[in-house]
């Protein structure tokens, strides 16, 4: 294990030898955030099935809460923060309508960041309500999970989940340092990562149906959003969790592994594809794996978690990518669509949740902006 | 009071003593269900509004609910319980998005009904969570209701909520003994009936922009659909509620109270209309209003509550009232829209929740049926 | 192990073979009920150390719930409830005197029903009182049952108890939906299960004084009443636990392997005897272990938990040799006394958890009926 760390750090460092240390013009990257922002907002995802309070929105209003707070802070506009508003009072801050599933607290995350600038109780109740029945009532499931048994998505039985709930509970544990938020979110955590976590490969299974699945090439099958989600779900979990929380450790020691091992994954393209070992069957740019790990990377770089002399390159190199697949009016393409085909993703197709990861790692890029001033 | 009591009850003797005994055909009734029920299941109300989550439905289901019981036990036929089940898993049988206000959690009545027949725990779990939170953080807003305010919503400001929210409280109390439930009713209960009963003519207002309006005839302003939710609302109570729980007397003497004062105000021909006091500016039928009242003065009879020799007959043109509405596909006419100009009722308008009431008041009538045998 | 199922299974598709799927007719059935319910009514058992609340009658009371709800609902009969009625009000349903010993809340299942059926509080508040006490003071003693010290009779250390406090706490848990309840449940029963259950032979012993004890044949001692003690009681369970309760899948893989195992076990005369591997021995005839035996199978083969072809033979054999048992004026003989030599049962000898037993094999023999139609 150790010396495939090391020839991912060699390999990284050989990159950033040749590639100058990279700088971000911050005015650019904004420019280009709120184009991608304005365009979602024009363009609402209407399907009826992925609703407002579904984990696809979820996933673009923690992007634009970042996006939100940085607009209102340096540009006097609070018109972000107004468009988050009036989806959470129309909705009434409410959650998703399955009461376990990991997907539909997600859009919680975001209610309590509004609860917590604007101090309604409205804003985290339903949100808190939730996770309390969560917690005093245990889901006792398996983590096998399988779709023609529904209830076995009561857990975080699918990588995907870590994104969308842990992050509620720290949250929560951090707003009311009531321990059994914190404990639940230790239980689950740990036990989603002894279930799909691969410690050969230091990368998460989707779910149980690819521990035994091999790709083309004969690799294993990890799958880009996926981690991707896993890296992003971590750096919320890191920033919710108090600063002198003894659990902190579990999750950034995680962190930085998992981050060490998938920015050795870029393609030379610059993004990273729907499958992490086999770039070659699925070729096409995936904006939206893209988002979350260059997100959760810049993250690590501005805490200090992540070498910059190593990073900074992989994240240049990943947010060039992923500007470069933003179209002239603002649309982010060749986001991998819900459930499609992961080799056909194509300029044209985009996501919500796409937006929200571009939107979270344009925050961290303008941070890293900043600091190398 | 005591000479008002006394003027009801002359008319009603008299009215007793006109109309012979009425007697009902069960095969009848029930036949009049089935095409009212049947028509509602074929045409459902697709309103965006009004979702399937909404105080409208809640109202159908509950009568629905009723509707499925009888059938089910007296034909075999479990159509209509298959009918609420797919309602409800498709909804994951959460309650409604607000998290105070009445209207949202009205649905979760037939919820606990499923959950005792069926006992899936996921069927109660959401309006079990819902109504924890309350109970535990308590509404504090005034009963001043104002549309400027919403928050004056949240507690039950209108006489309507008196039908929603408190029978859930009630059943949840029966199904777990837990205190905490009836404590709220009764603290919430008392609270409203003290502020929109009036002693005096023994009625409830709508809400406090009523307590000093008048009608063109100079009388005091009581909506009759809003009496028919309270008095609905109050049967239902009475049948959640331990039979040995002292609280019931404050519930059943103003059941009997308000029942004996609202039969005593039907037209001649049959109906409640929108104005109880003043049905002449208000001439057109109005079922919904005389489903709710028909229904409690029904339950009233047959639980021995309300003397059968003075309400069987109003009850009898109540619901022959009723049955005159509806047309030949079973649709049924004549309910007052919501929030529309009351004045306006036509044979044209339905609406769910006149069904729920007709259903309610059908399954009432076919008890009345099997007693008289 | 191996061959001794498949042993079972041999002899089970020969005798369906022999047999032809057999049919019961339902007014006959029905009939016997009835002399052997009437007969016990009209004979009460007055040994004043087993009262009212004793677990003798506590199982009667089962069998007479099953009766009382079959002859409500079908012969519109509403005595054997006002019967069970009397008792409990005579009672103030109370449960027996012993704080923790399972004998003596065995009696509260029965009066959950009736609280159910009821709804007055003063049915459930002795059973929720006594079981809320049980599981905020756990009993630490241990499994290790010894007479002469009677606290160890404050767990479930010998196996009849499993049929008298379980389904006690699974009811009061879908009544609640407190974990508390359910937390006992598992935690005791499991530690039962553990002590008292014998992997190989796949039965439980009745106590931990009997893992040593051989029969005059050499095998293990296994009592007859007693797994049909744990068997009933675990269908009792199974009816109880919410249906999307995890736990269930304990319960029920613990039921179908007993199941199968004491299936295999019936004598040719259809009865089960005292001791089950060594009918020899005690050729008796023992109507109160078939009894508990039929019930149990019989439910499983209702619920789809045991296969009908192979189960449905043993369990009309079983019901024939009940019935066989039944004088001519419903006095169900040959049921072993409580602590008497087991080998002397008698035709004279009877029981009033014989007859619970009865009752409860019964009802479920109606419902098998019915399916056949």
């Amino acid at each position: 294990m150790k010396s495939i760390s090391l020839c991912v750090i060699l390999w990284l460092v050989t990159a950033s030898q040749i590639v100058a240390q990279p700088k971000f013009d911050k005015a650019e990257v904004k420019s280009w955030m709120k184009r991608v922002a304005d365009w979602q907002i024009a363009n609402p995802n209407k399907e009826a099935e992925h609703d407002d309070l579904d984990w696809t929105h979820a996933a673009l209003y923690m992007g634009m809460i970042d996006w939100a707070e940085l607009t209102e802070k340096e540009d006097a506009d609070s018109s972000y923060y107004q468009w988050l508003l009036r989806i959470g009072r129309k909705n009434h801050f409410q959650v998703g309508k399955w009461m376990y599933h990991a997907d539909f607290i997600a859009v919680g995350q975001s209610f309590i960041d509004l609860y917590r600038k604007y101090g309604e109780i409205k804003m985290i109740a339903p949100v808190m309500a939730r996770a309390n029945w969560v917690v005093d009532n245990l889901p006792e499931t398996t983590l096998e999970l399988d779709y023609s048994r529904m209830e076995t998505l009561s857990r975080w039985s699918w990588c995907d989940a870590l994104f969308m709930a842990p992050p509620v509970y720290a949250k929560l544990y951090a707003q009311t340092l009531d321990k059994k938020y914190l404990n639940f979110l230790n239980r689950e955590y740990t036990a989603t990562y002894d279930y799909l976590y691969d410690k050969e490969e230091q990368m998460f299974y989707r779910d149980r149906r690819y521990f035994d699945k091999r790709e083309a090439n004969g690799k294993k099958v990890f799958w880009g959003r996926g981690n991707g989600w896993v890296l992003g779900g971590l750096a919320e979990i890191l920033q919710a969790l108090p600063g002198d929380e003894p659990s902190r450790k579990f999750y950034q020691d995680l962190f930085v592994t998992l981050a060490t091992r998938v920015a050795g994954l870029q393609s030379p393209d610059g993004y990273w594809h729907a499958s992490l070992l086999d770039p070659e069957s699925y070729p096409s740019p995936e904006t939206s794996a893209t988002g979350f790990i260059v997100y959760a990377l810049a993250y690590g770089v501005n805490e200090g978690l992540l070498d910059k002399a190593t990073f900074l390159p992989v994240v240049a190199k990943g947010w060039k990518a992923l500007v470069d697949a933003v179209d002239a009016d603002g649309k982010l393409g060749y986001v991998q669509p819900i459930g499609a085909d992961p080799r056909k993703v194509t300029r044209d197709m985009t996501e919500v949740y796409g937006v929200g990861a571009f939107l979270m790692a344009g925050c961290q890029i303008c941070r890293l902006a900043e600091s190398a001033d």
